[in-house]
């Protein structure tokens, strides 16, 4: 594959390692902008917010470009289709989730032409709402930017 | 969380990292079952067939019990979901994988009752059927056995 | 409710009992048109033409007219959604479906204005194409006709 | 069919037969655990509550373990499959659901192995919320526990 | 086709173009009944009880009549799968619509016995909370009534 | 709005619209590009082949840019979305769709910075596999390129 940095991969192991693990991959994040984050919520709307106001705090996506917030949204949908396994819904569905996510955005291919992508990761768990009740959850968009 | 081993986790690894970067990370495997594999297909069955062989032959789940398959399937199929985004189809939508997969049958919880887990992941490409167009794309399926 | 037949009921419980059940029941079949029939696939373009097949046989529905032709398809794929829950898919899904069928056709209203609905139900079983490797499923669809 | 006991079908009839018609068929429900219950509502979270909670009072599952809030709770998810034939949700649609429903945990299997199931059957109207305008609606979801 | 009249080309008309543009066509409308109306909302059940009140208002369906109610939530629904495009949320999902909608009854076939049907046409925009965020969208429902 | 040109009402004007219709209107084709074509299959590859061959040969896109048909391919399924109303299946779920299609690129805000998108519209019938068992259908998909 043409692909010289794999985005999806690097913000999968931003959210499912511990810093101790990234300190001894020591992926590589110099030619990536990426920031990470944490949101526990039943409702889905916060989970977006949270994605994409760390994103735009960390000037990963321009604010005042439309076409980058909907790159960015429909990162974040792909990626909490994952998450939910075939309903987008929590707390509808009475349920949970607690995620670290992260968003990475670069260019993936070594074609300049292919130009900047966005990948939108998150890892955590899903479950009912009681403590313990919950098992793991993963979830990975990608767009073109 | 009363999570002793994070299955889950452990299957996004086993599918993302190289094997090298697996032995920077040695991730505890002493008591987990696991498997690997690949499969590169438009066909939906031949991704579930794919894993369902992987899982028999190193004896990860019971062949001749229906309720050990249940649960596996189950867990592929939510696995694919987070492949899929949106829509369980692959060569019907045009698309095509190339996967890596991960089977992790533990006891994710400390309290003894909870019993086994299994943890499908998946990690590779999604893209048209045309070398380089395509991107990567994740998922994760756990279930009860 | 002014429901005066639950013509759902009636397709489920043909669906459901036995012939000996059936007779102990003895459910109202006066006032209804109904046919049963039976389905095995892998593939839904067989089911879906079971039903209208038995349906045009047995006139329960008007073969010339596409409006009747309409609802009764949109009863079929609905039983179906509660036969595959979450996704319209077998053979696709890796799975195989053993149906009984039963369409009921009648006024289940006392309002003589409602005039005449159409249910379809299904009841048998789901799972891998293997014997044995399955459990019981339903579904019931209803339409105005 | 390796199957002795068809807890599917014990709970559909247990949510869409009369007590009386209940008598006269005499379903065989020795070897079951069994539970039955009522909710209407707009609120999906709450017809989930109810299951739940009627399954917990009536030790139908072991409240402490999550596996079998997580084997029950997907029951209830693929029953409501049924129940809204192609969109979990209720009052987001603008619709109501009045149902009664039924809670069946046995060993549908001969094999022993095979182990304990649970079946969680809906039955009842789905509408408009205004009197009247509804029509029935069934749903059936079986799961390992 | 025996189609004399598109009224699924005239709902999607009266929802697009500007009075003007309207006049440039004359589309015939004699042999149908119609309505238009606006809703912009996060909340679906704002956009359902917008079209079922200018279609009761100005008499396209029968308020006494369920069948006719749903018949036009149907249509509806299947609408606003377009507009939303994979999954019926809106305020869920972080997103806000306005629309233009029509509804349109009449005898579409050519045989007379195929009866009147009812199409709900929708155009407008779909997008981020955030003025300018939002891009156009359309969707189309056709029931039998 | 800051939209100055509407690409997806041209999109859908081109698709229902006849020639004769298109003059009277006579709609602003100046600063975007398009294609338009027909399609009638029971395959949805066919279906997304069909518009992707048009938009590479018609130089709506760059074929060697993966970014650009993964920008279209998302337009044409969302747009699909519409016309399959819930299911994104044709044959499989035993119905065919006779489409017209256009696509069209252009930039429809006045900030520069918005740069181009592409609208991809299907207007025609879906139905049963019999001449005359069908009603009309429309989609439409909008995305950055």
């Amino acid at each position: 594959m043409n692909r010289s940095i794999s985005i999806g991969k690097t913000a999968i192991l931003l959210t499912t390692l511990s810093e101790q693990e990234l300190k001894l991959l020591s992926p590589t994040l110099d030619n990536v902008k990426f920031c990470i984050g944490q949101v526990g919520s039943m409702n889905m709307q916060k989970v977006i917010s949270a994605v994409e106001t760390a994103a735009r705090r960390n000037e990963l996506i321009h604010s005042g470009l439309y076409r980058e917030t909907h790159a960015l949204y429909h990162a974040i949908m792909e990626g909490m289709e994952g998450v939910t396994r075939g309903h987008l819904a929590i707390g509808d569905m009475s349920r949970t989730v607690g995620l670290r996510f992260a968003v990475v955005r670069g260019k993936p291919f070594t074609n300049e032409g292919e130009g900047e992508w966005i990948a939108v990761a998150f890892y955590g768990t899903i479950g009912a709402p009681i403590k313990g009740s919950e098992h793991e959850t993963v979830g990975l968009g990608i767009n073109h930017i």
